[in-house]
């Protein structure tokens, strides 16, 4: 259980706070929207927040999960529920803070994620997809519970957000298979898919979709 | 394993399953409602009175989950699951004796749930949150399957239902900490959960929401 | 650890891929006619194929899950995605064939489902349970992506879908029972499960709503 602990405990432990805090002002910000009272902020935030590392803790046995396990991350999403409920204009306007934030928690999580999989022994590509699984599975979490369907993960008009925490989640893999993963290069590896992040929502990178060809039958097979 | 047997075995058992009964009927009636078939109605009954504790055991490492050890527990929603199907207008009309035995089942549930949540080990603040998952989580459940999204529990309309839950299940983390916890107490402890449900509804207490400020933009800065 | 392993390493392995290769057909065209992405195809590939499975997995504490310890189960439905992504108006064609190919993998999973869930300890009728949430469970956690509330599986206007694989579950627990699963008997069960999906679909069978009585009090009492 060392890689998993990239940085010293206490360093290691601010950076998740801070993932977890960005986190939880984005599940509040949608309950403001959806018109949920405190308790429904206070859910959306600890669901957003810690829902990703619940998922990828239950799958590979890792219970009871960090997210029961530590103070600190069940109380952080309380706070930042409410700095939402008191604070929801001045929040919502500074968006463009909260995404950038919300990146680096992206490039947090999916190193961490896939580092504690790894941990538990699954293979590089499962660990990868777990890795994507815990920066991404709060907020797939998040928009199931107010009706949010197909969620912001998977719709097509959205920036890309799993794709550079796959990239992150492999640079992390690949660290790890050339024992190289610790405080600096793991810090990298967050970094790429921070900028990676930042690049898709600038430049509006999408993916594709499968093409819908037109009504004649001649259209091209393949692209 | 001590404290999260309150009771006698048979009590415990005759209080669980009437818990189970009554969250059973309310998701039959919800399946009935949404057109659903017999057999979209035994899922609701089933998901409805099983779902908040299979949650809460997998998220304490408590496999395979009681929901699927222990007979009784699974055939009791087949049986509300049959009722429904056949006297639904009857259940509908006594509405507000469901909702007395829901209150009573939050009540039980949310007791068990955070004392079953000790055995295992969890701290007193990640117990409470589990006995609140064991009491709401099945309603979630059924509320998610037939897309009533955002589901009852989180919307400020309804009058409170996790508040009586963390109310009787911090009582119950304060007498395990005071080594008090036992048939007497606990039964206080869901007592009390249930009358704050039932004054919930009786006076239609709800949480409040994030204030929505006026384009004036003096509005107040806290409340 | 033995009955599950039904057939040859080999015969099993390539069933099951199949079965996964069907079930992330289907997701991956849904995904297509909801407009999303190549990785939204993909996503809801791997969750309809592995879906299912994970749910029994971690219901049973078989951590980690298979679908994430066997990269054949991984990357099949990626390939699936690919021939959706490239091809989608072909396999919409195809869609009987499609459907019969689903047929199968319900058939197959229901069976191996429950013979895992028994190899795990649970009871006969946990493990029932356990082989229709292997067969039906992905196809549900699909639906809820995408918002398509109720999913497929509790529409009273959709052909029977658990029911087949009830039978399937059942009759394998009886051959458990009996000492008689084998590669010969489990391929039987799968068969009659195949079967009766397919007559569900031929001849439109679905299950009974409840009755809503006119105005008149006078409904009759049952049926």
């Amino acid at each position: 259980m060392t890689t998993s602990r990239l940085f010293s405990a206490d360093v290691q432990q601010t950076l998740d706070l801070i993932g977890i805090f960005v986190f939880a002002l984005s599940g509040g910000l949608l309950a403001v929207r959806k018109n949920l009272d405190i308790f429904g902020i206070a859910v959306l935030a600890e669901a957003t927040a810690l829902g990703g590392g619940l998922l990828r803790d239950l799958i590979i046995g890792a219970v009871p999960p960090a997210a029961f396990e530590n103070r600190g991350y069940f109380f952080t999403p309380l706070v930042a529920a409410l700095v939402v409920f008191f604070l929801h204009p001045e929040v919502a306007r500074i968006n463009n803070a909260v995404q950038t934030l919300d990146a680096l928690g992206l490039g947090l999580f999916c190193v961490t994620g896939t580092a504690k999989a790894h941990d538990y022994g699954l293979g590089s590509v499962a660990a990868v997809v777990l890795g994507m699984v815990t920066a991404a599975g709060g907020g797939v979490i998040r928009d199931l519970l107010v009706g949010e369907l197909p969620p912001s993960l998977l719709r097509w008009d959205r920036a890309l957000y799993a794709v550079p925490a796959l990239v992150g989640g492999t640079i992390t893999a690949l660290l790890i298979a050339a024992h190289s993963l610790g405080a600096v290069t793991g810090t990298a590896a967050a970094l790429v898919a921070f900028a990676v992040r930042m690049l898709a929502l600038r430049y509006e990178w999408r993916a594709p979709r499968a093409w819908h060809r037109g009504s004649a039958s001649s259209g091209p097979e393949d692209a």
